[in-house]
């Protein structure tokens, strides 16, 4: 499996069988296994554990979730139906707090509902469901296009880091933060990948050295706090992370860990980039003050994987699943339609404002 | 055990059996195991296995291994004696290459010998016996007076931030970055200790932690990539870290991990204190680039506790057990002859001219 692991999407729908297929992402590197989940329920749990993560992919897979619940509401009245529709969306938005494509997705979805309050509940189904398989379906474009524009801020042999995984897995392919190294791959191009190990859940060890050892990229496992080690001795020529909100000053909210690997490029020059979807820009938060940080429980980080633990009782733990990286930190911010750079304020706005073509900030 | 670690030394040599006894500290915190170890052999072992690590703490070892391999060789003839003592001590000195704190107490027990070629093997093993004992009992004064010097520097109620374990565990007594912690407390003074889980070994997470909670310490476990977001947060007054080796010029080399944090530091205009015996500082390395740093193996990352594999195969990792922190994001070093500030290169050689008295720079 780990050879082909382009050959599939991280999240697709079945609709045969009515149900959103993942990898669990828990069980990763150990084994590839695929869960097919029906139920809200199911859907709900995946995305609060890990199962299937990374704020694109969890945008796709509550969108999917959202149109599987509504598929299987039996009733014909519209006033009902939107009343379910809501609870199931509800639903699935208490799943995690931070990243905003998971409410973009959501939000999507109900527009469609609402939007067409004077059809019948099985055309709105129909639409739902052409709406769940375009999100899903835009993904790859999204990214694809992100990748390009990421790929011609770098030069072939470069020494990229990366933190948590934003790759294939955190999205429906390609990833954010890995595009441009898979687009780089496709044209003959060779990257050195520095990937952090990020803990405390390992997604950089687990994930994105899944992804990128099973292509064939020169990637070098690092802890964390290796960063400014590898960056000191001149290896690391920019540094590369998805996000899981980008407010509209640039402030932006990713794993835990990025602001700090952020204040390290920025202090031996090399650049940071941040590679996000304008599903992932809200214009809403006006600084990463305003996001909400996840905290998640104190036995990720006490017990070394679930299997012993290394700290000992009576003491406290602090586990925020994310940071906020300072906009002024921030060498520029890659999205489908442009590179985005300083002042954000301004240019982010233009990202939205413009009438759809490309723009380079 | 726990709630009496302090009252205990962490190194001790029992006479009586010619034996150095230490704390096994690769099993805490879940069992806290004595080891009493006769041959040099097995000290080598400990000493690079981590069983005793912190460079207070291996110095101190280091010299009980050789006065107790010297005491064990049966030779009368000086020269013989000269020849195996320097075996010995060359064994010894290759268990670690980075703290230099190991060579320092060797090359003390080495001048004995040398200073007194014209006694008899007798009188010299009674004089190798004295300078262990010497060594062993100055480490608690000169950390005593270290965290004398720095809690100068601290309020009742700050936030301290600290990477690794320079505490009780990695000396004899006291330790060097916790001392202002445990002497504060003596005097009702409170702080509250983010410790940094220190990846990949936990010495954070396990030592670290084990000493503070103990004693009552209000801890705060925290991930390495965690420690932006607590000073983000205004949580932390000022980082205290202890040292392998300080060059002439002031740069620091310390646990992987630490020179991120500094940088850190300054980020947010938080106070970065390196705590540093003399024994510590090597006026020979003009800089941190002459401090050698060790290298080691790549299942301490990939392996989570040695349980479980936790990345895929076929990727490089980089396992560098120490990071060089730049003399210019220090903002003191504090000896137990005073407290150092910038120019470092000037400050340092004044603690090391001065008559003996306590100098404050």
């Amino acid at each position: 499996m780990a050879d082909n692991i382009l050959g599939f999407d991280t999240v697709a729908i079945d609709e045969e069988n009515r149900a959103l297929v993942i990898i669990d992402q828990t069980k990763l590197p150990g084994r590839v296994e695929f869960l097919s989940l029906t139920k809200q329920e199911d859907i709900h749990r995946a995305i609060r554990s890990l199962q299937v993560r990374g704020a694109p992919a969890i945008g796709v897979a509550a969108a999917a979730g959202v149109y599987l619940a509504a598929l299987g509401t039996d009733c014909a009245d519209y006033d009902t139906f939107l009343a379910k529709f809501r609870e199931s969306k509800e639903y699935l938005a208490a799943s995690r707090p931070t990243a905003v494509n998971l409410f973009w997705a959501l939000d999507r979805m109900e527009r469609v509902v609402t939007d067409n309050s004077g059809a019948d509940v099985a055309e709105i189904k129909r639409l739902l469901r052409l709406e769940a398989l375009a999100i899903r379906g835009a993904d790859r474009a999204v990214c694809r296009a992100i990748g390009e524009y990421a790929l011609s801020l770098i030069r072939d042999g470069d020494g990229i880091l990366t933190h948590c995984n934003a790759g294939q897995l955190a999205a429906v392919r390609y990833g954010t933060a890995l595009a441009p190294i898979y687009i780089g791959l496709e044209r003959g191009l060779r990257f050195r990948v520095y990937a952090d190990e990020t803990r405390p859940l390992l997604q950089g060890a687990r994930l994105t050295c899944f992804e990128l050892a099973a292509l064939g990229v020169e990637t070098t496992l690092i802890c964390d706090g290796m960063a400014s080690s590898v960056m000191q001795k001149g290896l690391v020529d920019a540094v590369f992370v998805g996000c899981d909100r980008v407010a509209a000053n640039g402030d932006v909210c990713n794993k835990i860990g990025t602001s700090g690997a952020a204040i390290i490029a920025r202090h031996y020059g090399v650049p940071f980039y941040v590679c996000a979807p304008t599903s992932t820009i809200d214009m809403s938060s006006g600084s990463g003050a305003d996001i909400p940080i996840e905290e998640r429980p104190p036995d990720e980080v006490t017990e070394m994987w679930y299997r012993e633990r290394m700290a000992p009782e009576g003491i406290g733990v602090y586990n925020p699943a994310f940071d906020v990286t300072e906009n002024g930190l921030v060498t520029a911010v890659i999205t489908e339609r442009g590179i985005a750079r300083p002042p954000y304020s301004d240019t982010l706005r233009r990202i939205f404002s413009d009438s759809g073509a490309p723009v380079f900030l």
